[in-house]
């Protein structure tokens, strides 16, 4: 499955590094991973070829950058073409970005509502995200995963913010499972794929940095 | 080139729409348009084809629904490929994603902070406005369009904002031309295009509605 060197500016923690993670194993794709310090300083190589955004994942294949995860996922896609992510239908793939799209404006912003709050802020955060995510789980509907049967383009989009959710339960609160039964099967079930099992940290690492995050920014 | 029905729930005054328009233009499809009613009332199909959002531009095709412009005017790219509007090498689609997803998240809501705005928040908008401008700028560098030698994906991703920069100028006190020469040629150069030409409305009508709008809200 080799085509040329494959490279990652990658943070151990981020879901957006994550989805990038994934969608290599997936396609059986071998990389180099690199770790940005992101408190400490972020490299140089980042910052040169991120200038607008500044921000991880950035893949490097053949010495050439790609930038924004859900954009990187497509192009491993479209590069190592077996096993497909997307769909093949013109109409399912628009589907698929559809809801790509709503994931990337909705559940990090909306789970940040959580835990980057105190007081009453935090229970309007949890309000929202509760809705985002049953949102999904109408899009889910009785399926295993988004496209159908298979594991694919809007789950690999998906699945690395469950890896967050112990943190936004404990500091809002609230179980998931409670309010998004299929979504909390879903997740199980992704899980037991070797390609997110690998990737995805374990919550209480995320909990414990999310933890440290919260301190830093003088929250509490 | 007729492939089935085409129809678009539409507002002749949204960039968004006008994207899906010069789309359609580039690829010989005729569509029957539908103007929706935004202050009056949004229609019972536009609402229930996309509850998410509530926002045009949605694109029927052979009566099933696609939403979110960038995602329709791939989607129009997908099911007929004469013509082709995204570049062919990966490498070369997903830096114009990138360039896609850039102009989406930063243009309207940077014109926007100027319009809606009354003192030093129109400064401060003007400001944000120029410096996604010089962005723009850079990535268009000396090439006639944002891929190259012809008009493509992210030109037409960015042209339909043009319509509106009359208003943005009008009520921030600038002039594009003075800050971006290189847009303002890029400009004149996508409206000597037929698809182009035909669908942007003229800039003063845009500059009315604008104007009518921020009476509506208020502002001023």
């Amino acid at each position: 499955m080799a085509k040329g060197e494959v490279k990652l500016l990658d943070f151990w923690a981020s879901p957006f590094c994550m989805r990038v993670k994934i969608a290599l194993a997936e396609k059986g794709v071998e990389h180099e991973d690199s770790q940005e310090d992101l408190f400490g300083g972020k490299s140089e190589l980042l910052l040169k070829t991120n200038p607008i955004h500044q921000k991880v994942p950035v893949l490097f294949h053949n010495g050439k950058a790609v930038l924004e995860s859900t954009i990187i996922v497509g192009y491993i896609d479209e590069v190592w073409p077996s096993n497909p992510l997307l769909p093949t239908c013109p109409h399912a793939r628009a589907q698929a970005r559809f809801w790509a799209d709503i994931i990337d404006k909705k559940v990090f912003e909306g789970g940040a509502k959580i835990w980057q709050s105190t007081g009453e802020a935090v229970e309007v955060g949890k309000k929202d995200f509760i809705e985002i995510l049953k949102q999904l789980e109408g899009a889910l509907g009785e399926k295993d995963y988004f496209g159908g049967d298979s594991f694919g383009f809007v789950d690999i989009i998906a699945i690395p913010f469950s890896s967050w959710f112990l943190a936004y339960e404990i500091f809002g609160g609230f179980k998931v499972e409670d309010h998004c039964p299929k979504i909390s099967a879903w997740i199980k079930r992704c899980l037991q794929r070797e390609s997110v099992a690998k990737v995805l940290p374990d919550p209480e690492r995320v909990y414990e940095f999310v933890t440290t995050f919260r301190k830093m920014q003088g929250i509490e």
